[in-house]
């Protein structure tokens, strides 16, 4: 419906399994959506493609490109750093096709940031879903271990706030088709057609 | 995923067929919506049952329930009262279920009021979507008929700037789906479901 593609930006705390339900939308049907393929400056590892696995890029390339303001979004592991090219996701986005990006929540929040009528999908842990019977119930732990369950809920239920929808990975394919459903169902959103519709009328 | 039950409004211009995809929506496998029968001053027909074709009501009983606040949303129609009575919805709300209301376009600009967290979606004929086509590129019509066209056309878009979103009732069983999805993924937004989280911890 909407002429532009959305950017629909999957993320989680790590561990969640983004990247096995990434996979899995990918190979299921009816995916229409770009991946965007993230930039490194790690060294590229045999069997990898450039621009398929990666685009490979040495320090002083992706460091020119942070500073042109031509990344979406980047981070630094373990002395490299990874990240999204801005030109490759405006020029799909423009195309009418829809980008799919999944990220660690540092990336994202600076996708929020810059791209804010993105699609912003936060993967729960199902033991989230399931916080009070993982948290009360069990009477056997010490203090300190509920004490630290707690924090790292509280942590990733403040992550959540930043996003528009939050989908427990209880099942992959369950996971895969409330996605899916999210998605699709964002096409129909009125602002996102409505500019559409207006732009018609004018023309005329 | 969230407690309360989320009320949906279905509507959109006269003639669009919402009773139609109302019906098929309710005809369709996994609905777990509940329907909201409708009050009315109009007389009981034959066959008509109390409680399932409409709740009748005398007119002082109809008018005291405006007076009290207790109606959702009302209009008149040749001399008879319709209207949605708030008592059932909320219990039903409250009860974790979805409500599902099928309502002139009047009667959802009340509910928007009352209720802005509701899912408001509008029904848009097909031909709203290929506007162009169908007002532009039939040279032979007169001024007038094309001038009636774009009136209409720009009230349908003034409406919908109401709503949450659009769906284009091209083909029943694909505006079916659209709305079943739109439902499926409002109930992962993040502002749903966050309070529970929240609410949670605080217990703990």
């Amino acid at each position: 419906m909407s002429d532009r593609g959305l950017l629909i930006v999957l993320s989680g705390p790590s561990g969640v399994g983004k990247g096995t339900v990434r996979k899995a939308i990918f190979e299921s049907d009816d995916n229409e959506f770009e991946y965007s393929i993230s930039m490194t400056t790690r060294p590229m590892r045999k069997g990898e493609v450039e621009g398929v696995d990666y685009y490979f890029r040495t320090r002083e390339e992706f460091e020119a490109l942070i500073e042109a303001g031509e990344m979406l979004e980047y981070a630094e592991y373990v002395g490299n750093y990874y990240g999204t090219p801005l030109s490759y996701v405006q020029k799909t986005l423009d195309q009418g096709k829809d980008v799919f990006l999944e990220i660690e929540v540092q990336g994202a929040r600076q996708v929020k940031e810059k791209v804010p009528d993105g699609v912003f999908i936060f993967l729960t842990p199902p033991d989230l879903h399931e916080l009070k019977n993982r948290i009360v119930n069990r009477g056997t732990d010490a203090m300190e271990i509920i004490e630290e369950r707690m924090k790292v809920a509280r942590e990733e239920i403040e992550m959540m706030a930043l996003y528009d929808y939050a989908v427990v990975n209880d099942e992959v394919p369950k996971a895969v088709e409330r996605i899916k459903d999210i998605i699709a169902s964002e096409h129909f959103r009125v602002d996102r057609v409505i500019g559409k519709y207006i732009k018609m009328l004018e023309e005329m």
